[in-house]
């Protein structure tokens, strides 16, 4: 329960892609602030007694609900809808704080080199949100964020809920945390704003695809900004966004060329080597833990005609 | 003076581009630490007085000289130098710490929308490394390192000192700092390591093409790592890498679509308009102030067919 909120958006209030004729579940004023009680991105269909089969068996038809749509009143293309992050809370289940983390065919920056199905389910403390173990010895920062989060599109139609747009959606930026403010361009009337995929650590780049995925309860504030002609979203944080992690530095891969996604994989793929040859791990399992999080960085992109992409693990999660 | 190095590189000892029969100006053995007085990426062709013509009159034959190459008894390809980065100290000149960044015609990430020469001049206490002044209202903290830092091709001829290779050069990666330990690749004998292209201060992406370029005295120890066979650099961090600017957060802006360049561009593109929009800034300025501190991250590369490119930019330079 979320006292200072003014709606709740209860859990099978949801829809999977984006269609500017869905039925909001809500009308709020501007300045409403909204508990969103948010499904994982596999819509329940894992849980924390998943196993591998489970991974294989997943709908794809049931990828990624997301709650809502809100229709704020008075907002209209052209618009900002100014979005104020307050807070997430994991949902319990069976007792514990959890999420997966999956290698899903077909899907991920090296799918052509991780082409079968794997899972990670992870447990944590959901009140104390203390790192979440990685076997023996690791240790990932949990940092919750709604890796989808937009407004729906003025074109016509149902739109698969995938790909990230203008005006938001599966942006998966792991800073869209706590105490953020981000601005979502306003493509229909009402705005028709949904939420969703909700993560407890991830990467810059969520690069084997999925990162720490959990159920949450996500409150928000809808605010509108009239006429602020944003191209793409924008956000402020209001302090450091890597502090929670960065504190035993970084062990650095780079990959170095005239392609950037070239790059990226490389980069990546040399931290999993990496990984590999220095503690013992299965390549897949290194994938996957370093979507939760080591972050992409742009090194340089003016060099011609090479750039570097440098992929960067946080020393924390084994010291 | 550097009491602990075992050499010192004069600023004469420099050469222009990467060519594996350059002669060695020292030869050293594995564990050496080593005195470099890099010039600026100029090579002196610009100082603190300088003016716009002096940009446009640059001889770019005489464009960013590395000190060396240092001949390293041993090494062997598919071997790794290890360079263990110790400190940087700005030379002073006309009484200051100094350095410069310019909009260079044809050179950056926009070159396309900003066709005209540019330069801006910082100066800053060489001894504290306090933030440089941008303006009244600015400041830009310092972090050097060396852009260009790096071992000879195997591939015979002078090759372009421009883009970074495998074995390293031009790699423009900011956490290059005091403290870092890196590894590159060894391609020929003696690995013939050189270094330079000082910078006070950059952003990930470097993306107007010019960081803080202020010439500066590098002490590194050289060792090797006895095959290695690194595909590309690696390094390892000693600690935090943006805690000097982080304490007020960042302002985002990001760039969607299937292609990570235009996504770059876009992101960067708008956090232009922002700070125009926001400090009265003329474009040509914040395209250089946000070289020199803003960071392009890849959020997430995933979500078919759109990839998120965001640009950082701490708030602390204003706050």
């Amino acid at each position: 329960m979320c006292k200072a909120c003014n709606y709740t958006i209860h859990g099978a209030q949801h829809h999977f892609g984006w269609d500017n004729s869905l039925l909001p579940v809500e009308r709020v004023e501007p300045g409403s602030t909204i508990l969103f009680h948010c499904q994982d991105s596999s819509a329940g269909q894992l849980g924390p007694s998943s196993v591998l089969a489970d991974v294989v068996a997943l709908d794809f038809g049931r990828i990624n609900p997301v709650s809502g749509p809100i229709h704020v009143e008075g907002a209209e293309p052209g618009d900002a809808l100014k979005v104020t992050i307050e807070s997430f809370t994991p949902q319990v289940r069976e007792g514990t704080g959890w999420g997966w983390t999956a290698n899903i065919p077909g899907f991920g920056l090296l799918a052509d080199q991780f082409t079968e199905a794997a899972l990670h389910i992870w447990k944590y403390d959901a009140q104390s949100l203390a790192p979440a173990l990685w076997g023996k010895e690791g240790r990932v920062p949990l940092k919750p964020f709604a890796g989808t989060i937009g407004n729906a599109l003025a074109e016509p139609g149902l739109h698969s809920v995938v790909p990230p747009r203008r005006v938001g959606g599966n942006l998966d930026i792991r800073d869209l945390a706590a105490g953020t403010t981000l601005y979502l361009p306003v493509e229909v009337a009402g705005a028709l704003f949904s939420v969703g995929d909700t993560h407890a650590a991830q990467g810059d780049g969520e690069v084997c695809g999925t990162a720490i995925e959990s159920p949450m309860d996500v409150v928000l504030t809808l605010d509108l900004v009239k006429g602020a002609n944003l191209k793409t979203p924008r956000f402020t944080t209001p302090g450091p966004v890597t502090r929670h992690l960065d504190a035993k530095g970084y062990e650095v891969t780079t990959g170095i060329g005239p392609d950037l996604m070239s790059g990226a994989r490389d980069a990546v793929s040399a931290m999993i080597d990496h990984l590999c040859a220095t503690r013992g791990m299965a390549p897949v399992e290194a994938y996957m833990l370093v979507s939760t999080c080591g972050d992409l960085r742009i090194s340089e992109i003016v060099d011609m005609p090479n750039w570097v992409v440098s992929f960067y693990f946080p020393r924390a999660v084994f010291e």
